[in-house]
């Protein structure tokens, strides 16, 4: 019998799971992983914490040596490499070593692309031109800033998402006085409401962050390399020129689609790659996963670019078991369970925002209570807030979880919650465990449905 | 309209938990609530706290002082009142004034059993009758205790069920030496199996504690106070004379039942308190709540009693409300989830252990894998061991978890998974979130799920 032979492209969480998935189930199937970096998979979500050095060298990242993929998986892999053409009716991917320029046409029977999405930039003045710009992407692109973090002492970092919380916070702890800039009128908007993220702003202030929301980035100014960037609220109109000798935009991506496009397959309403359940495009034999990839939101349904470590690599899994000849598929819908740490402060969500709620044409009933991660006689307990969305039948469209301890566990529990279809009716019920010194009998897990019940119940 | 009258006895968890749901689900309800100790509500299970004064001060763990429950929430409360007799045809408890011997009859719409359980002591010669040995169950028993440890300088606890290693960890705190004895083969024998528990054995001698598994304490030696315990190895037969001038029992419990009875409320095949999920006795107009109970296992169905904490206030929430003419319900059946810490340790679980599955006939899927709390290049991960089992179909029927970071919340992920009845393939794509400062892309959580489906598959 002939050998499957699988190509992936891109190496990072999504393609290089989907390799791994295709050699564990089936060690006789032929595995080629392109990737154009010059490394194979590294933790993207852990390059801000190299600039501070809390992760101390850039290799810890690396998850495996390239001699691991030859020697023991055997998977072939081609670093610095990019794929320039792609024939899906001959089934072939057109290769090009960047290091020697050579050129070379491989055969697949089954391609997974995985090339993943680039950071862009909105529109300010001189941000393309002055050295001392940058974004937060690559294994290079940390090192850059790294390097430029030893000489720089004002940061100024634009747009509070995740990225860019992540970096402002490295920042400081690596030494230098940091000012982020929002252009909605809440930090980490995406993730969570304004009313939440007011703890995520006392949270920076306390470590010196300068914060500026509703606030738009102008102009970055200075000579050659940047000196200040010119900032003005949308509100007010005024504007202020922040120091700044390090510039770090985090203000969204895009999806790398033109292979995927050349080999004819469908992009979705995002622009992002259309996939099924089983990773499948429209096109035969080929399959997508990763930050390239639109994917129905579990709540609303919407196709959603979903941008996470995590959704790249369960589709990354389930890319490579189908694609070995496996059977694997994903959940109806993604929950986008996300997690993030602000110094102290946990941050973290399941399921649509408010904002994306009503974008959606729903309207939620909303539960949110605060109270302490451990029991109020035992010492120590921490501040945990909590916001809960319901629709008028008691399912559960999302929650946001702020506080000190506890918070990312608590979110997974949610996240089962919704998955597996609960009800806030079943959740006032949840037997979650006790202890002093763990957490109280009724946990805010608990607690927070209650108010909901409430108002569901006066509704009727 | 004639107001409700609801009587209840017992104001611990159970109890007070009743009384104050009572009177949010109606207001104009008159509610008297019965308790034999001087104390209203306070936390039994903060109590092994007071001894090393990790919780300062025993008043921390009353919930609210006795002018609260008149003033604030209009309870009735009698405390040092005993329940002397119940006439379930009158609707009638006689009940006596402790301090006073005053009696007086009072009458009740509704009555709710909330009268716990105490403590037992397994055939030791000479644990009754001397001084120096203990039981913790009451907020007296910590007070002695405490004072006794003050003095002490050796204790040796008898049990290492929950209680027991607890009161053995707030002894070392304190500065004593300290010895635990364990009748079965592993500490935490109702909790966690033997391979489980290796590392609880590990952190216990870490932190200085003697640990003698499989073996019986024989008697309690010394003149008038005890100075030794005889301890005997079940296997080989060895003695030992164990220093001590503090003995510790935490060796199980019996309900309170006698009450009950009287009302001719009928037991179940446990000698537990018999209800319904409505938390009904077989007799009209009488409910009952927490630790006098016994309740449906939820994997096996068996009547259980259940003991906790959790399973109280959630059996008093729905006796409240029921009596004061609302609706609720407890889940078909409870899940034991349990959490406890042993210096740096947590220890959790939900379900039966392996030896309760065996016992109810089921030969569970087993899946066992350590890992760690945070991605593995990121700095300070702790290790963490999980188990867990299912059914031939994937049915989750339990789990286990043991180590130094987040297995509370992660136990309660494990809880939400089997209340809404997902199994292992569901568990496997969980979208649990990931953040490189705090949890993994693929969490144990949803890794331990990969070897049970295996097993599963290949049985097939």
């Amino acid at each position: 019998m002939k050998l499957t032979k699988i190509v992936v492209i891109g190496a990072g969480a999504a393609g290089a799971t989907a390799a791994l998935w295709a050699k564990k189930t089936d060690r006789k199937c032929e595995v080629v992983l392109i990737n154009r970096e010059p490394y194979p998979e590294y933790s993207r979500c852990g390059l801000p914490y190299t600039i501070s050095k809390i992760i101390p060298d850039f290799s810890n990242l690396i998850e495996h040596e390239p001699s691991w993929y030859e020697n023991f998986v055997k998977i072939d892999l081609r670093l610095e490499t990019e794929v320039i053409d792609v024939d899906s009716k001959a089934k072939t991917v057109k290769i090009k070593n960047l290091k020697t320029g050579q050129e070379e046409t491989i055969s697949y029977d089954k391609l997974v692309i995985a090339t993943g999405s680039y950071p862009v930039a909105p529109p300010i003045e001189g941000a393309k031109e002055k050295k001392g710009v940058y974004f937060l992407r690559t294994l290079k692109d940390a090192m850059d800033i790294e390097a430029a973090a030893q000489k720089a002492k004002n940061a100024v970092v634009i747009g509070a998402g995740l990225i860019g919380v992540e970096a402002a916070e490295n920042l400081v702890e690596k030494g230098l006085k940091v000012a982020i800039v929002e252009f909605l009128p809440s930090l980490l908007p995406l993730m969570i409401d304004p009313d939440m993220a007011d703890l995520v702003e006392e949270e920076m202030k306390k470590h010196g962050i300068e914060v500026y929301t509703n606030t738009a980035a102008k102009a970055v100014i200075g000579g050659e390399k940047v000196e200040k960037v010119l900032v003005e609220c949308r509100e007010t109109k005024e504007t202020k020129e922040l120091p700044a000798d390090l510039v770090l935009i985090g203000a969204g991506v895009r999806p790398y689609t033109e292979i995927a496009q050349k080999a004819g397959v469908q992009l979705g309403t995002t622009k992002y790659i259309k996939v099924n359940e089983k990773c499948e495009t429209n096109i035969p034999d080929i399959y997508s996963a990763g930050d390239c990839t639109e994917y129905p939101d579990f709540v609303t349904g919407e196709p959603t670019p979903q941008g996470m470590g995590t959704i790249a690599v369960r589709m990354g899994k389930v890319c490579g078991i189908n694609a070995a000849g496996g059977e694997a598929k994903m959940p109806k819908g993604v929950l986008l369970t996300r997690i993030t740490k602000i110094f102290d402060l946990q941050v973290a969500a399941v399921g649509p925002t408010l904002a994306q709620l009503e974008r959606a044409g729903i309207k939620p009933v909303i539960g949110k209570i605060t109270g302490s991660s451990k029991p109020g006689y035992f010492p120590g307990g921490k501040l945990i807030r909590i916001k809960i969305f319901s629709d008028e039948n008691g399912r559960i469209l999302g929650a946001q979880i702020v506080g000190y301890e506890d918070v990312h566990q608590k979110i997974n529990v949610i996240a089962a919650a919704m998955q597996s279809g609960m009800t806030v009716y079943d959740l006032e019920w949840l037997e979650t465990c006790y202890a002093p010194a763990s957490c109280p009998t009724w946990d805010v897990l608990t607690l927070v449905a209650e108010p909901v019940i409430k108002k569901i119940e006066k509704k009727k």
